[in-house]
């Protein structure tokens, strides 16, 4: 498939004498795609049941008759004001109780019905407009689920919607208590009516019901997604996509991309190591002004996976963004590098956000490709490269990874719920041992906790899975490659208990977790072969094939299904690992800093995050660059 | 008095199948005692007024027919869900105005009339059908109270009480007027009815207005209590407890005490070391399996004083927790060691929380004397040996201690009402005094702060007791031994006022403070003879017997009574209280590190915290060990 | 103009039986003023409508009696019990949406109508008992506003004030709408009604509403202050006064110092270096008690300006605060010190606070001139000294400095709406600015944000004005000497929007910025002559003087306006502002740390912050002494 390049833009903040010039302009710098409406329901329908669609067909005409094709929005995140005195009680309450008001975005709450309703017919009248339109030829709903900690609302409709949801589950209260072992404190409850949220109890929740509660929210945002996505289908044959955000694991990805055509996600490198992951000071100085080295890359193959294969960046980072702790301005080449990367990994279309910076609102601190007087900003010049490069270049092919990784949206919720020890985070476990992969110099598919069939790959890494899917167990039973399961794997059962017998009760595994600890970042448990544990360990009784330094086993061995006992440090992490490949035939080698391998097809990209240029088995890549074979 | 060991254990939870198996496995295990039913309300009273007692009969029938002896617990501390149906506003509210709502534990206002009748309904039916049944050998009233920071409520029900806890107190509210001084930023009110609680005021609220409520909140634990002892009184003989938690301060245990045959308290030394003290990150790291060498100890001495000589441990750590900000599993031995020093400090049961580790609920992640799958976990064989080594030895013996420490409840509601300085502790005061105590390896004794005798001691120390009792200063005033008053002692009046004359007025010192200041914890004021001041000092205008490098007085004496002029950091500590120590003929000896000395009778305990073997005075304990003179 | 001393008093805290002996022991102390009245409501007008004026009529005469001139406080800031009674909803509401009670002082809306009638009231009535007392010499209004953050409420009352200031400014919610650019996100509005505050929304507000928020709030103070002032100058011929905090920016000190005739400040030294302030730990131990040799002298400078000349100190800290994070004794000399850098600065008078320690209520732990036993204070005889000085000296006159600071309160308020680095301070910038003038030995100015005339001075700093005004721009394109300005500066429209043609749109300076970067504090931008960037860079276009090592202009020319591209570390400060000095023939010379430099008519006052003695061109200053030439 072609890879192609797009933009964001909103033609309702702008004078319609600039449309035509820069759509014009925008073709002009070999974008294919434009982005557009998906801020602007008070131009829509600026009065209830009042709707304003002339502008809108203007816009559209103008870029359409341009060449541009057309990412059309759903606005369901910005209600607008008058939507607020229609529906009062349609706002989210925070976890403290303080109702979440208007003035910025993403105000509403997913369960309130009277809000969903206003949702499907703007959908609605929005689909019967455009569904057949020539230039619109993607559709988006909503906008960056879940952003600004959205998914969980401690509402009256949020209690409602969680008390209907735990009928029919589990039918009889009496059910629900056994379940969560209600009879613990007295906390059980005689009818489903009784059951609260799980917020503002004295001391922690019963962590089974704030389980159930995380398990319900998620469900609401795929029910909300799949009420657009049913409209938008009656109506149009477009692809429809979502653009997710980084490191946003309050609902499950895989569950509404199942509902969608495309995932598509938006990549901010410089302000996500700014605002989140887990570097220390030393790596956020190295890559201040370039991003992680493997964030982007573990986002775009979890994408392809949740996209089931078909994904996009829906908005790049072009320049400094104005909301993370600190922005600084990505280094010359970033941008550039950044978009191939994101081809590198298979990325149907990379869209720059946005095209004019606007110099008014939350947002007016906020580069776009264009500077606010219009002039070109420093990416602009880069996507013009880009879109030289990937017209002279080949189309980029996908590679079948040899190596997966499992990655699973509720563990993220159990470990959060009851991390045990205050740093656990299982987002982090996931990506410290995505990241040794990548220093190994491999590719990575990621896989949905259901999977079922692992035959594609030699080794299989589950790190963390709460509780593992009988699909997965039963694929694990059949794998004839590698595995490596745990730490923390499969501890719990679907309600939250430790299971009896002890877990790990993995396929070919005669072991038990006896025990389990955690401990501050300033101690570890030293390893007898090289590198430690760090933040969590598990005492098994298993047979091991190498044991920690105060005697027992590291890694447990039934078969080929290995679990490992704790939290590897990149030392160990890159001894482990590497072994295991070489057990599978597979060929590793330690990547220097900030330099990553990426194969597509025929074709091999070194991506090259350094300021500085670097120099890999003979090949030179210089700061900020990217180099391919071929090129 | 023969020692014993017990358990608890909560059958509610279990198939009834296993119940008489539990039993013969504790009775085989060596335990006495087994605590059961605190947390069972839903169960004895399923639906208001109907109550259900055949399986708590079945229970206790089981255990008893084993030769265990049960300690019976009122349910209070979990209400079960219909009360709050009931009675909506008997949910405390906490200092941001918000209610604390159902689904944990301790989710009520100790100030709420409807309330106190359901816990007197309970109480009265629980005694009444098992007062004197002959299994039932002892009572728990509620459980912990002020954990998780239930003390102070800020709701109607709280500030009705308050209103007329003032009335009673003052008659007058001119009077409450001028007792706080509300004169002070037009503060004053015109009836009691004005008065609210000392919570959200635009900055402070006046001190004494705190105070007063601190004082009445603690009043309300004290009545809530003796209300449940008032009724078990009525229907049984056997002793009352209460399990008090490590490092709770809001209420006056002396005062809870007092109502009450037994104290006991819940040591989770390790829980402890994460989660509370003072302890640098060197420290924490050293004793990070073990506990705090000194913390246990410190209690132990605090609950024999509440339980005027009788204390237990109700709740001993058996292996991780699930609560501390981490959980580190706890180093083969301190099970054993635990149980040994509690011994060694005269409690008469030490019974560990829990037998089987439960697989749901908050605390899944605690760690008991079974697994969850009911096998033994480490600790069950450290007991059994724990139960060996009891079984063999004499009767533990009490010494009189020659020092004691006078520890004060309304001193820490005053320190952290007005710290002056951020990190001024009360409780940290003391400790700091007790454990330097402890590294000369001195016994102690922990005085109550209306103490009237101090005759059996030979060195009394009274650090940061903010307003000292009329039965003290009389008991100083005759003393014929050391003592060493202050800092901060004795500065406030009874009405949280600076006293004029100006402080310390103690019987015998011609002194008075003219200045104080706090400062932050990079900086200290050295004293000429070595060692410094950290915090806090004080200038005053006595007679120094040492002086500070700046000049003023370090300890000021007026016959054998010494005042301290600042907190002392350790050097300044060993040096100084060695020095009063001498002065009485009280030998002393620097303790090695981790090591510690408890005399019981003719027995002298070694008890190393240290992972390593430790030699001193030519006798070698090994790591996590106890060793005992005449072992 | 002759200097003057004084103290704060409260005559309604003591017995009515100390009164005369105080005034007397204040008399013959060599003080001119006393402070009294401003918390005094309650026994002002106990209950509603009913007053009681004897005790302050009595008070006034005992303390004139003596020769003292009273400053009389209006009482406002601490409306009674009864008042919340009366206006229940007169109480501000804080950010998250809590009502902040009664119980503490400045627990008042400054936008209740009804309040504001009740200030009215009482004003009217003081003024017209006091109006004509020949003792009453000056007055103060309220008492620090925006102490405790009370500038801002959320409260119905500030948001319908807030919908008339909009409608008044506006005109039309569509011009309103344009003007916050509240397209973006839906955000338009159909009425002022729907308007609120912005505070609890989902993500950040439209900064263009919060800065019309942050004026709305200044406003309220300006006109709340103003309703006093009236009322007063109808009665009294008497200077007003206001005593405002240090290092406070929620309102426009020179708007409401516009209708006073006198700035005064009350000064903490070493609370604020506690408390306030962004020292390093060295910096803050070597001057713990002491306080920052710039941050008196800058409020000093800040407040000439404020009050157009006439300025005090209304409250002198004396000894031990009880407010900050630790509270320290100064060290002996520093009350003195403090006193003579005042006057070296211009000021009128120092009024210490206060005359006796209160043994109660919130300030208790307040050191004064006297201990609450009535004897001295060690402040006490430090007074003596300074009223014996200032006796034997001549009048303290004027020195017309070379060099000012452009200080803007609507500057801090656009860059803590959007700083856009976590760390960005736009009080910080400015006051390091100033404290690199300082260590060049250079006496200060400091200007509004409005000056139109420049031309007494050589050398203007206008570092981070966001929007500056059509005055300053002409005075700068009108300017003689050289102006350095920047960086952020000119920035924003009045409506808080990037300006196009892009900043900053300085006269004769032909440059654009092109684009900004904030980055963390363990990052720096170094320039090629020595010295970095710090916080924040800004990348132009225009032709440099001097360059970052990376190649971007650090300083633009033109003319002699200079734009400075970044945030400059002392390094980088110290070269370009002694370079710029050169140019216009000002001497500079490094000071030593913690030396400063004040002219004042013929005399120059050498102050050192230091403990030690400090030797600078020949001349030794003794540890926290004040030097002066022909002393």
């Amino acid at each position: 498939m072609k890879r192609a390049l797009g933009v964001c833009y909103y033609p309702e903040q702008w004078d319609e004498a600039v449309w035509e010039s820069d759509a014009t302009r925008m073709a002009d710098l070999g974008l294919t795609w434009v982005r557009i409406g998906e801020f602007a329901w008070s131009r829509m329908e600026p009065q209830p049941g009042h709707y304003d669609w002339t502008w809108l067909d203007r816009a559209i005409e103008i870029l359409g008759s341009k060449g541009l094709k057309v990412v059309l929005g759903t606005p369901t995140a910005t209600p607008p004001r008058w939507m607020i005195s229609k529906h009062p009680d349609m706002l989210a309450v925070d976890d403290k109780g303080q109702t979440r008001g208007f003035g910025s975005r993403r105000h509403y709450d997913f369960s309130h019905p009277g809000y969903r309703g206003e949702c499907a017919k703007i959908v609605t009248e929005l689909a019967m407009r455009y569904g057949k339109n020539p230039h619109v030829a993607a559709w988006q709903t909503d906008n960056e689920y879940a952003c600004h900690k959205t998914v969980l609302s401690y509402s009256a409709a949020a209690r409602a919607g969680f008390q209907t949801w735990l009928a029919q589950k589990y039918q009889s209260v009496d059910a629900l208590n056994r379940a969560w072992g209600n009879v613990f404190w007295s906390m059980e409850y005689s009818g489903f009516e009784e059951v609260g949220l799980p917020n503002l109890t004295v001391t922690e929740a019963n962590p089974a019901h704030v389980m159930a509660f995380r398990r319900f929210a998620s469900d609401e945002v795929v029910s909300f997604n799949k009420l657009q996505v049913d409209i938008l289908r009656r109506h149009s044959a477009a692809p429809i996509a979502h653009n997710y955000m980084g490191q946003v694991t309050d609902f499950d990805h895989f569950a509404v991309g199942a509902d969608l055509d495309i995932a598509s996600w938006d990549a901010y490198p410089i302000g996500f190591l700014s605002d989140r992951g887990f570097a220390t000071p030393e790596h956020k100085r190295h890559f201040l002004r370039q991003g992680d080295p493997d964030f982007q890359a573990f986002h775009h193959d979890l994408y392809r996976a949740v996209g089931r294969g078909r994904w996009w960046i829906m908005e790049q980072q072009p320049g400094p963004v104005n909301w993370a702790p600190w922005n600084p301005d990505p280094l010359p080449g970033m941008a550039r590098l950044w978009a191939w990367e994101a081809f590198a990994h298979g990325a149907e279309a990379v869209c720059y956000f946005r095209w004019r910076q606007a110099p008014f609102a939350q947002e007016a601190m906020h580069a776009g490709l264009l500077r606010p007087d219009s002039e070109a900003a420093p990416a602009h010049d880069e996507v013009a490269e880009v879109a030289r490069e990937l017209a002279a270049m080949p189309e980029v092919q996908q590679t079948q990874a040899q190596v997966a990784l499992v990655f699973d949206y509720a563990s993220d919720w159990a470990w959060t719920t009851q991390p045990q020890g205050r740093d656990f985070s299982y987002f982090r476990l996931a990506f410290d041992m995505y990241r040794g992969l990548r220093r190994l110099g491999l590719d990575v598919d990621i896989l949905p906790p259901d999977t079922g069939d692992l035959s594609a790959y030699k080794l299989v890494l589950a790190p963390g899975v709460a509780t593992m899917s009988d699909n997965l167990l039963k694929a694990l039973a059949g794998f004839e490659g590698t595995s490596l399961i745990g730490p923390r794997a499969n501890s719990k059962t679907a309600e939250f208990a430790i299971p009896v017998p002890l877990p790990p009760n993995l396929p070919g595994l005669d072991a038990k977790v006896m025990r389990v600890e955690s401990f501050p970042p300033d101690v570890t448990v030293p390893l007898t072969q090289g590198g430690a544990f760090k933040h969590w360990r598990e005492k098994l009784d298993g047979v091991a094939t190498e044991t920690t330094q105060d005697g027992f086993p590291a890694v447990i061995k039934g078969g080929k299904l290995h679990y490992l006992c704790g939290w590897p440090d990149d030392t160990a992490a890159d001894r482990i690992l590497a072994g295991l490949c070489a057990a599978e035939g597979l060929a590793t080698q330690i990547m220097p800093e900030g330099l990553r391998r990426r194969r597509a097809g025929d074709v091999t990209f070194l991506i090259n995050y350094n300021a500085e240029p670097v120099t890999h088995n003979g090949v030179t890549v210089q700061g900020c660059d990217v180099n391919w074979s071929g090129k």
